[in-house]
């Protein structure tokens, strides 16, 4: 799917999936990758899929920034970088779509922040999580906004300064992914995890994942203000109404299609 | 105590045990019940009280909204609902007294969130916490608030997309109850940790409690001028002033009783 | 180092070692006490050491705040003496250098206030941690702060309103401290941790520190906007131009010395 050079777009059922096929760079995210890759979930969001699965072709998910595509440029063109570069995560979490991390090797930096931003995450055994800038001239800062969002202050802290890799165990026991396996069932794991959250409607999943989202970072009497009026909002949706029919009537439901 | 028909209240000593007692209905949260739950926090938010057990009759914790009193509701109907919902909830959490929630069975939607809401919670091996909107037609959108602040994102995520339940053992990892025992030992633990978490002067853990919830989502420097002031304050008061002079003259303290 | 009444300061190497030296009153935090620390942390910050290690000598890491320096006060001196003590929590967060806690025996109160607000922390067997105004007159307010930032909200409550113990293990699994280690091993846990976060650029790693606690209170889109601004600046710095040379050139880094 699409005219893509930096990755692959396959659609398999409701889900796409989404892979960085960089190998012989680690997947380091160039502009002209990220590029590709917001490009893939913008055409994703306006389709009607259901789940995104994001993972990374050859030895490592990804290493992150391409030095050799920051090296060169001023202040001007830096900040062009990482602005695109967080359009791409902030299209990730803004996605209608379920999109679920399929980490193996090393996800280091951007990478890092790819897995964090994703609602879900799967690692095998061979993955493993750094922000590698804080051992060496330039630190992880966007990196570290949605790490800082998924794993404790003394976790981030220790990512953060040391830049040392977190293996797979200790980054499920942190929060930071949702199951580890081995390497042999990740992509099992991974299609199973998804089509659990995929279920149900998705126009009100869609809803759901992006108020998710907005109230996370409100003090609570902003985020229930914000929840209460999505909530009682979309209880008139054909989604809703056809829920609680199907419940009390004890039949399965027929979800609608489409937007609501 | 209280003229109540979908609850039992009984006073035991220093405790308020609030028992929802909707068996048949597995402790669904019709309007009519919350508005019950919420007078029985009021009165015990007036009394002298120093603790409360919130606990379920039957076969489960609570199930959550009840579709039967939502279906026919129109978008003012609904808000009106969630708002009173939403009432019960922040009463809960600016009650002078310390809340625990005693779960066993599960605990689900709106029924979760009572369990995220209180202050302390104690689990039996047969409870299980889970969002269900999330593979439905109506997503959780206001039950995910509290859990939100309780759990990290990637499980938050989880729970709220896939819908499926979360086992107490897991629920402990998490953070979403503090303790997990056999349900033939569940009312003793709620008791004990309870005992533990209402010792000291009843005015001084009011207050603590009340601005706990008060800094929480703040900005660390606004939380610090908050708290900075509160306990500069609260250092004249009574009970402040009997423990520090109970500590320096190495004699039990002697609480002051009713507010400061 | 320095003309210090309670604390003794020593430059080793590249790190300061801070230790609380008033073991006869549990290293409580007096107005004296607090002073000094908070001069011993300022002068640290203008020199040119990477890492802190802050640690008590005696019985316990430290008691918190001195009963006897509070029940004299009146309630612009309570502001004063918190005000003090606020300032110190924060400039060990805003400190240029990597700070440790190195925590043997009790850390209670204002003393659990420092161990949360180092950037890290390595605990003995020893160790335990309590906030304990919450069994008391006086609840600990200001301490709860920075521990509510670092744990769990369940695990907090808990803390906060039974004023009990939690073991060096539970504060491990909680995210309070980094690595639980036989209390004969803690200065070289200590040691090796604080070495692995304080390689790489000095001027570097200080930018990313600040930056981590500017944006961790923020909704994630400003966080966002300061760290995107705050890392394409940071791109042209010495530091990172070497870092990013060294890698492409596959030689080690000779980083800058002094600030950017």
């Amino acid at each position: 799917m699409g005219d893509y050079q930096h990755i692959l777009v396959m659609r398999d059922g409701d889900t796409v999936r989404i892979t960085m096929n960089r190998p012989e760079r680690r997947n380091a995210l160039s502009a002209d990758h990220l590029a590709e890759l917001l490009a893939a979930f913008r055409a994703t969001a306006a389709s009607d899929a259901t789940g995104v699965i994001l993972a990374g072709a050859g030895p490592v998910f990804s290493a992150g920034h391409d030095f050799a595509d920051v090296a060169g440029r001023d202040l001007a063109g830096v900040r062009e970088l990482l602005t695109l570069c967080t359009e791409l995560m902030r299209a990730i979490e803004l996605a209608p779509q379920v999109v679920l991390a399929r980490v193996h090797g090393l996800a280091t930096a951007a990478g890092c922040q790819l897995v964090a931003s994703c609602d879900l995450a799967v690692a095998g055994h061979s993955a493993g999580f750094a922000l590698p800038g804080g051992k060496g001239g330039w630190f992880c800062h966007t990196p570290a906004v949605p790490v800082a969002r998924s794993i404790g202050r003394k976790r981030l802290m220790e990512m953060a300064l040391t830049g040392d890799v977190v293996d797979a165990h200790t980054a499920e026991q942190w929060g930071l992914v949702n199951r580890v396996v081995p390497d042999a069932e990740l992509d099992a794991a991974a299609t199973e995890l998804l089509a659990r959250a995929t279920r149900g409607s998705r126009a009100s999943k869609a809803l759901g994942k992006q108020t998710l989202y907005a109230q996370l970072d409100r003090p609570e009497v902003d985020a229930y203000a914000l929840a209460v009026e999505v909530m009682a909002a979309s209880a008139q949706t054909p989604s809703a109404k056809e829920g609680m029919a199907a419940f009390l009537a004890k039949r399965p439901p027929v979800w609608p299609t489409g937007r609501e």
